[in-house]
């Protein structure tokens, strides 16, 4: 077991543990919004199929060009979209042709309807028509796609604009990975279930629990809560046990400092491979990363902090890796610069992550600490809003208002 | 009626438009993610209540300091976190206090359980401590907030660390604003649903219809399909009245410019009052804004562009302005700087949204249009991935290669 290591050995351990993919599920197109893809999607067909009108006009053969500015070009019918015909166009005529038809044969230019004036059964260029080229809003074969192109990647994210592709591309089922499922077990004799009634005033709600399960499901993850961990090893071991059964990956929050009443971790060395404990950051020193081998499977066990921020910002940090890894895809944190908007104070040799709020002007990001309360692991409410970590390196120095800073907007998930 | 206005004429148009806030409905609140809050939050109560310890350790009145260092303080038991009791410090001692804890009476700070020595009941300072401070590990009375502020305002989105923030203030239930019901209206004759197998080759699938509906999910919204609209203006006015009967917003898409079959505006100019149609951006140009007055209630028409492009990104820069008004705020595009990784050629005098690969190097966004197809308004494969929104100014001029541009990551929703 490795102690006391820093952010990016930690990183390092985490991408080279064996981390299996997930299993793939297929699902309807439309209801893949926010999944990871598990197949990669082929074009099976050129977008348009056909040379096709980008706008409603005139479908003309520009070698008529001459004749359609002065005698004109005879009108020859419509060609509606969607028509089940193919239109073929008769020398020195013109057929009315509108945004998404198929170009009729031997036609290769769209005289715009507004560029146009029709007399006599006859089609002439307006007054204050522009230049007209050869080919004009006409959509070559394969201008979006050609059949074989790779659109999509295993790995790629589904967003809305993906999902408009397999629109396009009838791709009605598509193959995503599993979602990740996440236990969590939460820890601390001080803690009481949300809305539960309670005399003893020294009690706090359980915080971490679902803080966690919501930053899973943004993550695109299933989270599952387990009953509050009593401060009893025997029971705790086998709370885990009953959660490693059903899970890819076991969050557990508290009982990783010194305290005497901090069984999670003697929990976690009699069950677990223990790969770290201790990373040299602020916040979340604490943190462990852990294996478990069940069958031939192994899980994952991230040992977070107790308190709710050191919580939340190393699983953000280090469980990203973990997902990423099991959707096949090898994360690293979108790491942007911002403007310090006043001096920072190191008060620590540790590698700090601290949050502040994220301002923009004039198109920048500036870096505003003067509305969070003191740095400490607890501030829950810190994180809320606009906010960003300010990565500070391990031993660095006082910097200053103005100055350029790294900085990660730890809201965006995978 | 306006016609053809510009981009930032149409955004004041929609902002000054009547634009009821949205009703509101409590839900528990770990289902409240990706909701929008319909109330202020406030704190009720100090956090912590008492001088709590953060870490684990002995608690001693400072005053006792050169005991600790010369005769040892008594150690007087031990004090979990949560305990029901209220600790009272004697003179000369030391309680054993944890993460978590209630401080006992009369005691102001904590030394660390890793710098102390116990012997003989008694506990020292070891000798590798560090400097030690009156109220060092003490978290104070209301540090993280005080009873009575506003930790939440109405408005604000609920992503997975408000969720966290919510538990810790024991908010059960929460009152967000409904979500915006988006009827989604598409039409064409060459467009035949996803799935549907038909012998004509000039039919393309339905995009736009999930293109909508997947991005009204990503922005917090609900949204209807209707069935395809086919060119017939009395259908169109059927199905319209329908969707409004049902509806906060309607997307219509297609039928909007000058061809002979686009009855679509005919039927909105019946049904509704057109606030706008046209604007001079690329892409979005034949987009229109109207007010459908059924009762005492106004809905709201976006027509959009047929192009599933266009009608993307014009849904996406209008239509998060009309859903952040329904939510009670005022939206922003943020923008940001981008430096353009090749020179920019400019073929229109519209102000323009030219879709890029969005790269990150060094910290900085760079924006490359290299992998994307030409900037047609149907290529939707353009939008997916990490692609951004270069703004290109109305009548502006060819930029070159390492110039700074405005840039909207288009990915961001509400």
């Amino acid at each position: 077991m490795q102690k006391n290591i820093s952010f990016y050995e930690a990183i390092d351990f985490i991408l080279k543990s064996q981390i299996s993919l997930l299993g793939r599920e297929k699902v309807v197109f439309s209801d893949a919004l926010g999944r990871v893809l598990a197949q990669d999607i082929i074009a099976k067909s050129n977008m348009p199929k056909f040379p096709t009108s980008s706008m409603d006009g005139y479908a003309f053969c520009f070698a008529d060009f001459p004749r359609l500015l002065s005698e004109g070009l005879f009108l020859d019918g419509d060609n509606p979209a969607g028509a089940d015909v193919e239109f073929s166009l008769k020398p020195a005529s013109a057929i009315k042709t509108f945004t998404g038809s198929r170009m009729p044969k031997n036609s290769d230019t769209i005289l715009l309807v507004e560029y146009s004036v029709c007399k006599e059964g006859k089609v002439f260029l307006s007054q204050d028509a522009p230049v007209i080229k050869k080919g004009d809003w006409v959509r070559c074969v394969g201008e979006n796609y050609c059949s074989g192109d790779v659109l999509l990647k295993r790995g790629d994210f589904i967003g809305a604009y993906e999902i408009g592709l397999l629109a396009d591309l009838n791709e009605v089922f598509v193959e995503v990975f599993r979602k990740p499922k996440v236990a969590i077990l939460t820890g601390g004799s001080e803690i009481i279930e949300v809305g539960e009634n309670r005399d003893c005033e020294n009690m706090i709600y359980s915080v971490n629990n679902h803080l966690l399960k919501a930053m899973v499901t943004s993550m695109g993850g299933e989270g599952i809560l387990y009953p509050i961990m009593p401060d009893k090893k025997e029971t705790i071991k086998e709370l885990m046990s009953e959660a490693f059964r059903d899970c890819d990956i076991l969050l557990s929050t508290g009982g990783m400092s010194m305290g005497d009443y901090d069984f999670t971790q003697q929990a976690i060395a009699e069950l677990c491979e223990v790969v770290f404990k201790g990373v040299r950051i602020k916040p979340g020193k604490p943190f462990g990363y852990a294996l478990y081998h069940q069958d031939q499977k192994i899980k994952h066990l991230l040992a977070l902090p107790g308190s709710p921020n050191s919580a939340a910002l190393s699983f953000y940090l280090f469980g990203s890796v973990v997902f990423a890894k099991m959707f096949g895809i090898t994360y690293e944190h979108q790491v942007l610069k911002a403007i310090l908007s006043e001096d920072v104070i190191r008060t620590d040799s540790r590698m700090e992550f601290r949050v502040c709020d994220l301002e923009i002007f004039e198109g920048r990001y500036y870096a505003n600490f003067s509305k969070k309360r003191i740095f400490q692991s607890s501030v829950i409410n810190n994180l809320c809003g606009k906010s960003a970590l300010v990565i500070l390196q391990e031993n660095g120095e006082n910097l200053h208002k103005g100055d350029e800073v790294d900085m990660i907007i730890f809201k965006n998930f995978l």
